[in-house]
């Protein structure tokens, strides 16, 4: 029971900014603001510049900070060059990182993924140096394991998503009465009961998107000490109301509720905020999810 | 049907090359032959020399390149851009690219990995550019329908795989009497169903362990067009007995068989060829692959 588990640093992070927010930080090169388009034609600077921008602004009002890998990855080494100093300017500004990069294989593959994804810059520069990271869990718990061994470290298991198709695979009945989707619980809460820490929370997290509330109570029962990263809040139409569900009965304080609410373009890419103000306008947006969430 | 799709141009690799034989370039840098470590003390330079020699031997000899992304990912922006270039020399080489990356996202994220993988490098340096791309559908078919736009590329879905822990998912058994890794199955063969080209092969493949022959056959009625990729043959257990159930009944080709069967220790470090000579015993071992192949 490390004390400084990745659960532990997320529910300090948390109670430090009174609310369970994440900032997905997905950026897509035509809805940048005037400003950093005006700067730049080339679409790694200007992405660059427009994250810079995004984290000052978001640093003091959120916990949590999700760059999405694929925005970045589609643009080559450059891109993937761009998101490990966005990792390294965010850490420093004092946001938690979680890469979500939905990598899922195993042995020394997973190995591989698990020093890309998490393992520290010293000795082989540009790895990503994350707290915690997104993995699908198809292939069993051996493509979670490896990721263990990164101590501090989380990781995300994808259990229930938001998306329309998620049902083909994810709301199939199995014959023992449970859902694919509560058989991959069972496994997150499984690999993450020797992480839990100080704060009663695993560092096996789950995937629970704000969208299938009706799923929640059912899977935060079988995964009672699982911090759910939920996306979906906001522009994807999850409510106040689907996220109840996810949390964990009787917590105190907003760290031990175990949620972290993730939204991406409502804050990136708020109404208005397309001009030279266009900072105000995201830490505004951020400020608007903490007191948002900060009524859960 | 294009007359050119991704299974036409694998069926045309496989029977040019007389057996469905597929080179996993999974490198590790402790295994690297003596002459390659004592070129170079930079991982990523040791590595991308390997795999070029790796490249160069076996290209005239197999016809299916599968490049491990992680191997890759783990030395950071350095390693990507080594593997857009040595993806780039395979091509150049008469190699078919199959990116094992197992990327699993929907919506505008899956379309970011699209460009990412198989994206042509024209306007964005650096990008993959690979000719398919190894997919987890565990999000459902939203995950795999943004790659289906790419003109004569191709993808392989995680079905069943060959690890210890796949069980624990894969082996599953539905309510309606199918196990998780065919419900997969039915949702490949129904994407792939519209790819389907001059040769019968749907450019939607699967992932099939070659070490669960016992449900390869159950798998092959259920996904009669589909590609299987076979990894885990040779040093990792798998016979041609595992593979034959995988075979599609009546192929008279060996690009109709279906299958496509990778190989990467056993043809990358093979016994005693770490030494001057170690392209010879590369370029033997993939040689040797393809003569078992032939008996399939």
């Amino acid at each position: 029971m490390p004390l400084h588990s990745f659960a532990d640093l997320v529910a300090d992070a948390i109670d430090a900014k009174g609310a369970p927010a994440c900032v997905g930080l997905d950026p897509v090169l035509d809805r940048l603001p005037t400003p950093i388009r005006a700067a730049s034609s080339d679409p790694v600077r200007a992405i660059h510049a427009f994250c810079e921008g995004v984290i000052e602004a978001v640093a003091d009002v959120v916990p949590v900070l999700k760059p999405q890998s694929a925005c970045f990855e589609r643009y080559g080494p450059a891109g993937v060059a761009a998101l490990a100093e966005l990792i390294a300017l965010a850490r420093a500004r004092g946001l938690v990182v979680v890469l979500d990069a939905k990598r899922g294989d195993i042995g020394v593959t997973a190995e591989h993924y698990a020093r890309a994804t998490l393992g520290p810059p010293e000795g082989e520069a540009g790895r990503m140096n994350a707290h915690a990271v997104t993995l699908s869990g198809y292939m069993g718990p051996d493509t979670i394991e490896p990721f263990l061994d990164c101590p501090g470290k989380g990781v995300f298991v994808l259990v229930r998503t938001s998306n329309p198709g998620s049902d083909a695979i994810q709301a199939q009945r199995l014959a023992d009465g449970r859902t694919v989707a509560e058989m991959v619980a069972d496994m997150v809460a499984a690999l993450g009961r020797p992480t839990i820490g100080e704060r009663g929370l695993s560092s096996v997290g789950a995937v629970v998107g704000a969208t299938k509330s009706a799923d929640a109570a059912a899977l935060r029962a079988r995964m009672p000490n699982t911090i759910f990263l939920i996306p979906g809040y906001g522009a994807q139409g999850g409510t106040l109301d689907d996220i109840r569900p996810c949390l964990r009965p009787g917590a105190n304080r907003p760290g031990e509720q175990g949620v972290l609410v993730n939204a991406s373009r409502s804050v990136l890419f708020p109404a208005g905020g397309g001009g030279e103000d266009w900072q105000a306008h995201v830490r505004a947006a951020a400020g608007g999810l903490v007191n948002e969430l900060r009524s859960l």
